[in-house]
Formats: C-alpha cells, sequence, structure tokens
C-alpha cells in the first residue's frame, strides 16, 4: 500500500508509538478498514459499531465510542482517504492512506480469482472477528499470477470462504448465497449490508457453507469489501462467468458505493 | 509481566517504534523469548537458528545473524534478565525484563494445569512457527483458577498439543512421549534439546499424536520451556501423577536449566 498520509495515536499526529504493545506481540486487537469521501466515513456508524463488538468478542477493553467518532473527524481534513482505525489495550492507531486508485474495469467486467493454495484453519472462537492475527491472509496473498486481482480462500471442508480482502457472494436461480463465517473467516460490514439491502429488495438470501461446485456453478459472483463495493468476479482460475449479472448491477445500485459509481479501482 | 529494564529497536535503546510495522498490522513476524543468566542466553545460538529458520518458513527477510549476536550482546549488561527478540520485515525488536522470580516448588513437586476449553486450529502451513499470530495461547491464558499454573491445549482431533507458553511431554513405560506439531503447536527450542538429551542418554522418544488419554495414563508428565527449564506436572484437573518421576528427574539432570537447579520459577 502507498505511504500513509498521517497517523494518529490516540488522537495525536505521530510517526511512533509506544514500543510494547499486545497489539504487535500477539496480535491482541481487532481493526477496520474504510474508505472516506469528501471527509465522510461510508458506512462510518456500521464500522465503529463492528469495531466495538469485535473488541469486546475478543474480550478487550473497547475505547469509548465517542472517541472513535473524534478520530474519524480527525480525518475528514484529508477529504477522500482510505482510513484504517485499529484498537489494541484501549489505544487506537489511525493510519490515513490515499484513496484507491482510479480505474472502472473491475467494477464492470469484473475481476479474475484464484483459488488460494492456502486452506483457513477452523477456529470459531475467532471466526468473523477482524483481528490482527493475520497470517494465513498473508501467506494467500502472495504469488498471484499476472492479471490476478484476487485469491479466494477455503476450509478444511473444501468449502470457499472468503477472499484475502474481501467477502464473497454468488447468486444461483435468482438466490443469493454467501458463506457462512461461523468456523473461520472475516465478517465484512459491506457484506452484512449487501444481505441487509438484497432482503429488503425481495432478493432470497441464503447462508451457509457450500461446496466450490457450488461456486463454480453459480449464475453470478463477485466480492464485497469497503474499499471496493461489489467486486464482480468474471473468472476463478479457469472457469469463466458469463451472462448479464443482474442481481449483481442490481445490488451496486442499491449499494451505491461510489467504487462502483465513481470510476475507482484498490490494488 | 514486569515492567521491561530496556527496549532496543534495530540496536538502539529506544521507548518508541515506528507507528507503521506489518508486525502490528498482521503479526507477520516471529520472535523468541530467553533467559540470560551472568550476561549469557542459554542455548543462544539454538535460539537464534530458530528464530532465522521460523523467519524464512514465512518467507520473511530475517536479519543477519551477526546483528541477531549484537543485540544479545547488547543485553549482557543486564546479568540475569528474560530477552524477548523479535523479527518483523528484518527490524529487530529486544525487549529486556527482570528475570523469573524465585521459588522452588514447581522445580520438584511440579505444577497444575487445566485442560484449556480452547480447541487449537489446524494450520499445517504455520504449525511449529513461533509467529506473532497469538490469539489462541491469549484466549487459553485467561480465567486460570486460584493454583492453576498453566493450560493444555489439544488439537481439533481431541490429541492434547501443548501448553499456552510450554512444550508437553509424557512417560509412559519408560518411553518418552511428545505430540508432533505438524498441524498446530510452537516447537520450542527447549523441547528438541530435551528430545536431543533422552535420545543420546538411551531413552526411547516418539514423537506424535495422541489422544488426552494416553497422557493421563502416563506415568510422569512434565513441560519444557526456556525459561521454565523442565515443571513436572503434578495435576491436569482433578487427574494428579504420583511416583519417583525417575525419567523428568534425570532430564532435568542432563539438560541442567538453571530455573531447575537455582530455586527459580516463572508465573
Amino acid at each position: 500500500m502507498s505511504e500513509a498520509l498521517a497517523i494518529f495515536w490516540n488522537g495525536e499526529p505521530v510517526a511512533q508509538i509506544p514500543a510494547l504493545s499486545r497489539g504487535l506481540q500477539y496480535g491482541d486487537g481487532v481493526f477496520r478498514t474504510m474508505l472516506m469521501l469528501d471527509g465522510t466515513v461510508i458506512a462510518a456508524e456500521a464500522q465503529l459499531a463492528k469495531l466495538v463488538a469485535d473488541a469486546a468478542a475478543l474480550g478487550l477493553q473497547a475505547p469509548a465510542l465517542d472517541r472513535l467518532h473524534a478520530d474519524l473527524a480527525s480525518a475528514a481534513a484529508f477529504g477522500h482517504a482510505t482510513i484504517k482505525l485499529l484498537t489494541a489495550e484501549a489505544d487506537r492507531l489511525l493510519i490515513i492512506h490515499p484513496p484507491p486508485a482510479a480505474g472502472s474495469a473491475p467494477v464492470v467486467e469484473g475481476i479474475a480469482a484464484i483459488r488460494s493454495p492456502v486452506t483457513m484453519a477452523a477456529q470459531p472462537l475467532l471466526a468473523g472477528i477482524k483481528h490482527l492475527n493475520r497470517l494465513e491472509q498473508v501467506l494467500a496473498s502472495r504469488d498471484w499470477p499476472n492479471g490476478i486481482d484476487e485469491a479466494l480462500l477455503g476450509d478444511d471442508r473444501g468449502q470457499p470462504v472468503c477472499a484475502t480482502r474481501a467477502n464473497l457472494f454468488w447468486v444461483r436461480n435468482a438466490v443469493l448465497h454467501t458463506p457462512s463465517l461461523d468456523r473461520c473467516g472475516v465478517a465484512g460490514v459491506t457484506r452484512s449490508r449487501v444481505l441487509a439491502l438484497a432482503e429488503a429488495a425481495g432478493i432470497e438470501c441464503r447462508i451457509g457453507s457450500q461446496p466450490w461446485s457450488a461456486l463454480m456453478a453459480a449464475d453470478e459472483a463477485f466480492l464485497t469489501g469497503s474499499l471496493i463495493g461489489i467486486w464482480p468476479l468474471r473468472a476463478i482460475d479457469s472457469h469463466c462467468y458469463h451472462g448479464a449479472r443482474p442481481i449483481t448491477r442490481r445490488l451496486q445500485g442499491l449499494l451505491g458505493h461510489p467504487s462502483n459509481v465513481v470510476p475507482l479501482t484498490v490494488r
């Protein structure tokens, strides 16, 4: 990722932080990654609520919500930016990066992904939490062939779970599917928003684990994330998705994520 | 743990470190914990070799060995100390704590442990490596009843693997057993030293996963670690080990760890 525009530690601009932290030594902390446009963080309330919930799930003392809002307010002067907010031991680290680079292809044509050789370990005590133990994602983010924008990870039962930095959805016979995240994976805020929008729009939604073959047999497939909104999947390894993607397009419209409207992409 | 006596970042004494690190954000790093007595780190060569090997296993650029030796040399002035050496992105963080507190009971009588409710996830890609993704150990270190000094973790197949900060051994019919660490767990330097000493002494050793019932049926059981040397287990939950512990005593003598000779214990 590009160099940080600014870093705040407990609300103060810094370049350094205390050397001793349970975040570094054990990964005992949680974080969120968010997109800010014109000083407004997308889905800020949901993001901060999930940060607090994840901290509680680890038994951590979460920072007070007004402090977290103050952090986002202090980022507002940067206008368009990628915001990472991390908390460990009730300390807050706010990292401000430039927004994702422009480019429109993924929004319409979709991206190509590989199936990662990394299998996610099943740990129900940590599943769904966006904590700082991210070595599986680190390993799965390596050695992508040219033209590949994401890697999909499966679990120890041979079922797809998520991408390295995104949640996974597919559509089959007009039903929207996404893997359950009760054994591994990270439950993203955009995943929740897409599920809520789909239900409100009368699209049948099923949350549950299924084999890779179900994903491959889908009519449409896409990834969700706070920076990317909804990215259609046009290929997984040598398998290509064809067709009009009516439900993907509809959900992109309902979500209204600026990365799916303004030509913005991430890499 | 007690307050640090000193902290060095890439060889320089510091109180703070750069705010952005893959160690904090992803746990993408490795570490060792070592005991130093009179300025000499126990098994220093093996510890640094394992640090470099673990870094390589994660695909990290390990610091040059002479830099790591220089770190230990800079710690020597503290005489007796607990040393933690952590590396991420080829940076080195050296943390010097006071040595473990004195107390002789665990060395002879042994300690009492519980079976942790935390089951370790199976991730062969990370098994054995002492990396910075330690949330399972964090969760398993909580809520110990009074009088309990360690918690034993099992894997998803119902087999004991290790303790939160130590490796696990047991003896049955004069054969020494320790769990294999190819699916989860951390391969400690003291574990390797004890296995080598036992083999050299003609004690039959078997590395392999077995059910909890095998551990409970053992004649002797003990934990190993760089700070503790060999700690006999006198109880696991309500199960007590009785008897003379001849092989445990013999291995304590062969290892010659100062914590098992000088009255030192850790907690």
